[in-house]
């Protein structure tokens, strides 16, 4: 069976649409406090310049590329005679560029900064790199280079690449909020840049397909670019490469051949369901939900065996689920949210495609939990979702998940959400994933006009930075938070940050009934 | 008439021989003082090393190879969750893996350093490196990995490429001294790597065909290979890339297309025409001597116009001549014992293929030039070639060029060298290739035991040191004698210093015939 889904997913593989994308022309990248990281790119005059040993030339392509780059080295003065050695740095942001490379001090292998050294033999040279960058700076410095000739570099470009079928895609009515249009728009260059073989969570970083990743962008995706079949891939490749234990994994390796990551976490798992549950309301395709739905169940009877006798989630040890990169933060209270909004919606799937048993047993687990929360998790006097499976943490995550959840009704929903907002001391939300499930909750209550300037605040801030594409991370307090210890290595163009798309068309015509502010 | 000549050399492209060769285990490198450049190689049993972040190996091919690495990098403990990065160096000689690329002072362009930085994707893989590179020796770090998984390297190979057609090498005879064997064996191997598809000086470094340095590897490959070919498409591509001026230039490149470089050397320009004798000599083709004689005679002409009216070459200013990488070495006297010697040999050339008017020209130039440098270059008193042209600089290469010019008499000639082998003031010699005039001049004056002791001792002492292939420069008092400012950047494999093979084997009854010393 393993196998009958990875043959359905490789043959869902989709075709790259290719463009040929030249630069604006050459910047240098100049210290700006009001800028993201404190840098930003100003015009420059060098497209014409001739290179000697250490000189260098910044190329500015205008937004957000990913794909090969090519360029040309044209040979001046003399016959070229010795190679020539040029690095080459390519940067999502200004900030990569501007940084020192080899102060890195991240977590994360520095193998993923986007550098090349390149020795080139023979010059003049059309110069092809064979990996793929995500960038709209590149950086090109001679870093050794014969005193008898000089360089010149010329027609560079990109050759882009995605996945994404950009025909699909209608723009927002011109007499949109402008805001909201230019974040519409960063979203979906963002997603379009992450839509590749597969939906990857960030084409810098990790270049790869992760679950919870997946639910998001899957989900902007039907408001966008509608490749229903590359969610349907997706779901497919989860479900013919989950673990021995029948739980579906956090992440998927296409290359060199496709195969699993060992990393299991709890919410990630449970995502699939909701996924699924997802890719059903959107395309109502009866037979792969059918044929899938089976899978989601298993996640179900994995996540009962995590309950206590109370029916709440017994907390693990390690990296147990992701919720969100936060230090410290305790999750027993988000997963148990988490993991009823999934049930939830799996009852829910269950009941469109017939599964009338399931249906009905997904349905009292539902409950118990729900149960289970109020009386175990909620604390009354305070009107908070704080505890002792949480070590009494207030968490913000907490409070969205039992939101979400329907653990609480409409009224003490919006109150929690007042009273949070108000706590400074309150574990905080750092990744725009958990943004995401925080905006979620604003409007499954109701409260629109605080959904949308909520957007506007936390991505328009990034807009207002000079975003071309939305990041991995974004704290608007400490833009220097980084969850690896060096924002160098983030992702700045992460899919999971691209869904103000979907509330903005989804929720189109109710943002457009917001009275204007006199 | 240009195009003709290009069109002929491209015609004459050689197929080139591939082999892949295995390493025959890994290394460490050590100091020893008595091994080149102060280091050895020792065997390690590091062949099954597993990597994690900064771990190095050095593999041993076990000769020295010019050819195209690859090898597979295997993943351990989990999947590959980063790129690896890779460092891999390369080495002739061990040095050049023991010392530190970042402390280079040289001259020339770093960029010859034989580095590669390689960012590897997705792991397992199989890595083919696309240059084409020179080594013995081969080092691979790991710069950065992620701390998730580990890497071996299994499989490494090198494709070795090479025109030398080995079909054609005959080995000495079994009972020959064991010592010129193995200097022979060295030598062949030395002029074979440098064989591509035109003779490179170095396939290290500079990877193509230098004028002075042809004429001693077709010299030799008379005696090994036998590849005529090769020297004809040689010399058809110098004749098609001469000068405006009609000389022949000292360098040529063929890639990425061909042209000429605009260095220009007087003893280089000759050497054409020493060449174009000898490949007369091994041939007997009269077809391309003919052809290619009236570009021997423009040489003439402009050799001409640099005489004085004492018929003595006029000095002039920068490099243009290179005679020996001397520091300081004044040149006059060895370009025109050089000139004559050069001369001389059109003029038989112009015998033997019919051009007796031309040969009447050649001669009175010869004789015009010996009457002039006994005249006006020996110094009768010291009985040495010491003169005001050369600000009374004593040189070992001037008692060369003046002896190979037949400007003295045998008598004469064998005192001066006794005298100047005396004299420690004397400018010595310091490549290879003037090392080889040195001993032709021996063998010139018939003294067969004192040049066989001079090869013993000069490329024989390049064998104790544990050379595989012969050096671009080679000192025996100073071993880090550097032309470049920096031995780092050294060819180790230069063809210019394959010639024992031809003195032995042509030489070689004479040689058998030295009375065994008691």
């Amino acid at each position: 069976m393993k196998d009958l889904f990875i043959n359905k997913a490789e043959e869902l593989v989709p075709p790259l649409y290719k463009k040929e994308i030249l630069p604006l022309g050459t910047v240098n990248i100049v210290s700006d406090a009001n800028y993201h990281l404190g840098c930003k790119s100003v015009a420059s005059n060098d497209k014409d310049k001739v290179f000697t040993n250490g000189d260098e030339i910044i190329w500015d392509f205008g937004n957000h590329c990913v794909g090969y780059l090519n360029f040309h080295i044209e040979v001046l003065h003399n016959p070229a005679d010795a190679p020539v050695k040029l690095e080459i740095t390519f940067g999502e942001v200004p900030y990569e560029i501007f940084c020192n490379n080899a102060e890195y001090t991240g977590i994360l292998s520095s193998s993923w900064i986007q550098t090349e050294i390149l020795v080139v033999d023979t010059i003049p040279s059309i110069v092809r790199l064979n990996r793929r960058y995500a960038f709209r700076y590149v950086k090109v410095k001679v870093l050794a280079i014969s005193r008898n000739y000089s360089i010149k570099i010329s027609d560079i470009r990109v050759t882009t690449v995605t996945s994404a079928n950009e025909h699909n895609l209608k723009e927002l009515p011109e007499n949109t909020d402008s805001q909201l249009i230019e974040i519409d728009r960063i979203c979906a260059q963002t997603l379009k840049n992450c839509m590749q073989t597969v939906y990857e969570d960030g084409p810098k970083r990790d270049r790869r397909l992760w679950m919870g990743d997946l639910r998001l962008q899957a989900l902007t995706d039907y408001y966008l670019f509608k490749n229903y079949d590359l969610v349907k891939r997706c779901l497919y490749l989860f479900s013919g490469l989950r673990s021995a234990s029948e739980r579906v994994v956090a992440c998927i390796y296409e290359k060199p051949n496709l195969c699993a990551d060992n990393i299991m976490l709890m919410d990630y798992s449970l995502m699939f369901n909701v996924a699924l549950f997802d890719y059903f309301e959107a395309t109502n395709d009866l037979e792969t939900s059918k044929e899938l739905f089976p899978i989601a169940m298993k996640q179900i009877y994995a996540l009962r065996n995590e309950l206590d006798k109370d029916s709440i989630i017994i907390k693990q040890e390690g990296w147990w689920a992701f919720i969100d990169w936060c230090d410290d933060l305790q999750k027993v209270t988000s997963m148990q949210g988490l993991s009823i909004y999934a049930v939830d919606r799996t009852a829910r799937l269950a009941k469109s495609i017939g599964m009338n048993t399931q249906y009905n047993e997904l349905i009292k687990i539902v409950d118990d939990m729900r149960t289970a929360s109020i009386k175990h998790l909620f604390n009354k006097e305070e009107g908070l979702f704080i505890n002792k499976y949480d070590n009494y943490q207030l968490s913000i995550s907490s409070q969205v998940w039992m939101i979400l959840a329907d653990v609480v009704d409409r009224s003490v929903g919006i109150e929690i959400i007042k009273n949070i907002e108000k706590n400074k001391d309150a574990k905080c939300l750092v990744t725009p994933y958990m943004h995401h499930y925080f905006v979620e909750c604003l409007f499954h209550l109701g409260i629109i006009e605080d959904a949308v300037n909520y957007i506007k605040a936390y991505w328009g801030d990034m807009v207002k930075k000079g975003a071309d594409s939305f990041w991995e991370v974004y704290c608007p307090d400490d833009e220097w938070l980084s969850p690896y210890n060096d924002v160098m290595i983030h992702s700045f163009c992460h899919a999971w940050s691209c869904t103000p798309s979907y509330f903005i068309r989804k929720w189109y015509d109710e943002i457009r009934s917001i009275p204007a502010k006199s």
